[in-house]
């Protein structure tokens, strides 16, 4: 895509050779195009657009972009793009337009699709049934493999998937499935039911997304129905939305991990009171909690007040602490996220931290000893003491970094709230705790 | 899938009962039942199984699974599996296997197969055409719908996907695509040409797997054309190797931001020495950066000597410091990665992060007050002290936290570096100068 050229068309004002290169792109390059000049140009250009192409184009359009558009064409047009959007583009732009919108595209839309709208709007925010859409090729047992082609080859291209077409009975039951592929290779008088699969993997209207996601990288699946609670066909899901949901949940966990309440909406369209909402809450708790490792320090102020140098390690012991602590319980989230651990290998996890902490903790302490005692010339016990204690920290950072999110998750908390900054609170006392205990024999403060 | 009633069949060595239940389940089912069992008894099941659900089966393996497969099966056995192995799973066995097993694979194929699998091992890793499989649908543009078809009914089980197709020159040279769905629904007589989609989206062979999965995630594809520098189609990728792609590259971002060298390989099946090493060199890094924390402490110890309560609360600040530069980092690192945020953000997100960090530093400030002040009856002056420090430090965070993403971006460093741990070295420094500057100024000292 060539930004300049369309600049420079735009500027020439050569709108219909504007509109003849902007047919090549795909919509959701066309789309970006229009979101990047201005709204009055943008608007004439849409509208400029063949309506089928125009209806792909609206779909990726930010929601904002949305509303000024559904504001400003004639509700001809509007009603041909909510005819023509797919259902389950238009169900999430339902959920995110103001009430007036809303009303003014319910309007147009008759008595059961309405009815349809409010079932779909009614599904929990993130679950399958969100997700789904219901333009599914729909086949009957007894039909014959070319029964099956005529019938894709006239609605086919008003469904979000024809390559993988659903066996209902007359109640809706799925019966089975068959793929496109497996269609297009048989023989035209086979009967469907001699060539569907029987063992359909499903998941459930109510089903999390997560859950959802799961399925498809497990099975490398193109398409996944969802059935409601009497195992009803409601409509399916495609692998184009689910890799959305892949990133989302990844985005999640990083959020998460990096102590902040998890949040779908793109950084640079948050309101800055929202982005400090969700950071302010964990930022208070791990302020509060980090009063333990005040008290401790003041505890043992005698010993620091004594030897004030002390105090120069305490943000290195720390950091090390924290980071080694990090580290392990990262690998034990994302392997718990994605299912390379599971609940029973608590004890493989523990053993394999100790010894690995064991093997960093020493290689860290011993060069330490080797910079501070000889390139620092800080005093033999202190440079001791400090090195042990670092050891130590390594070691119960590491361990209690591998424990934690397999502990949480048995106890049915997301492990990714066991990640950096809960294990470094967590790590910060207990390495403060040996620090000042170390010191105090070795240098029998 | 129901384990116990597995190992019920098992310990009562109902092998054919047994056998005739796996075989309801999906091949990756079978993979992992199989894997969960005594190794003589797996081998055993895993010979009785139908030739074509073997290999597949073969295909989901761990490689020690797969490599004690080799070899203990006849030399006729392995030829099947070589044969029916679908090209790109055979070349990931290959790349992971030790060398007699290569070779005693490479014997088995003929000198074509042979060169086309030197020339597809030489890919860098986590390139395309180390992604890419040759066993895509080819089609010419003279052909006809219907003799497509045709030759797509007699190919078809054999290929990858048969659902995007490609049309090809005699020299190989790409000229367009066109979905089974766009076949199905056109008349029989009508020629490829007429309605092949001729802008088609491809990527080179040397193109890296990020680059891959954002063309997928950003059009949808199923499948995806890779072509050489000559524009020569030399193979596709499909839509569920995507999906592990998207899993490895947010797997690794997570390790470099927790600073550890990336790895793909699984957290259970690394041994500790690779783990270790993997953790060492960051810890290293920045543990000796932390020294510059350690001088300005020792800089400043006449004034931790005539206040050592003073002391007690640098844990909390360089805390609440990284923290707050981790959470900014975090959300500005998953922006650049998903493309939400780009360089010429960096501006926008200044403006932002300081327009939080205020916020965000005011209520933690005003809290940390009340707190010490109130509840903890710390003096009057020193509360204030650390409470102004507390905020300045927050806002030096956040607004750090935002810039060196992009900055490492713009440099052509991955982003994912700038993160919690490092991040969290360059706070330290910065709030401790910033407490006893101020500590200086309001005690007096």
């Amino acid at each position: 895509m060539n930004e300049k050229r369309f600049v420079q068309l735009l500027n020439n004002k050569e709108y219909i050779q504007l509109r003849k290169e902007l047919l090549q792109l795909n919509a959701i390059d066309i789309a970006e195009v229009l979101e990047e000049i201005d709204i009055t140009v943008a608007l004439m250009l849409f509208r400029m657009l063949p309506k089928d192409i125009a209806v792909d184009v609206f779909s990726y359009f930010p929601r904002d972009k949305q509303k000024e558009i559904i504001d400003s064409i004639t509700d001809k047009e509007l009603q041909y793009i909510i005819d023509e959007l797919n259902f389950d583009d238009m169900i999430d732009l339902l959920e995110e337009m103001p009430a007036n919108v809303v009303k003014k595209i319910l309007l147009k839309s008759n008595y059961d699709e309405r009815k349809l709208i409010n079932q779909f709007l009614n599904y929990p925010p993130d679950s399958a049934g969100s997700l789904m859409t219901i333009e599914y090729v729909d086949l009957k047992k007894e039909m014959t493999v070319k029964e099956s082609l005529d019938h894709i080859k006239e609605i086919g291209l008003t469904k979000e998937t024809v390559y993988t077409c659903y066996v209902t009975d007359s109640n809706r039951k799925l019966e089975g499935l068959v793929s496109l592929r497996n269609l297009v290779v048989s023989e035209g008088d086979k009967k469907i039911k001699d060539i569907m699969n029987e063992d359909v993997i499903f998941v459930n209207t109510h089903d999390d997304q997560e859950v959802v996601a799961d399925v498809f990288k497990r099975y490398g699946f193109l398409a996944l129905p969802v059935v409601d609670k009497e195992n009803r066909l409601t409509g399916i899901i495609t692998v184009d939305d689910i890799m959305e949901v892949i990133d989302q949940e990844n985005t999640e966990d990083f959020q998460k991990m990096a102590a902040m309440a998890p949040s779908e909406e793109k950084y640079l369209e948050t309101n800055i009171f929202t982005l400090a909402k969700h950071r302010i809450v964990w930022l208070l708790v791990l302020m509060i909690s980090a009063t333990f490792t005040g008290n401790i320090i003041r505890r043992y102020e005698n010993v620091l007040q004594s030897t004030v140098l002390l105090a120069s390690f305490i943000p290195m012991l720390m950091d090390t602490g924290g980071n080694s602590g990090s580290q392990s319980s990262t690998l034990v989230i994302r392997g718990l996220a994605l299912g390379e651990i599971k609940l029973r290998d608590v004890g493989k996890v523990i053993w394999k931290e100790f010894r690995i902490s064991i093997i960093v903790g020493l290689v860290l302490g011993f060069t330490n000893f080797l910079r501070i005692y000889y390139l620092e010339k800080v005093n033999f016990h202190i440079a001791l003491t400090v090195s042990i204690t670092l050891v130590v920290t390594v070691i119960i950072s590491k361990v209690i970094g591998g424990i934690l999110p397999i502990l949480a998750k048995k106890m049915k908390i997301d492990p990714a709230i066991m990640a950096g900054p809960l294990i470094t609170t967590i790590v910060d006392a207990l390495s403060l705790f040996v620090y000042f205990y170390i010191a105090s024999s070795i240098l029998s403060i």
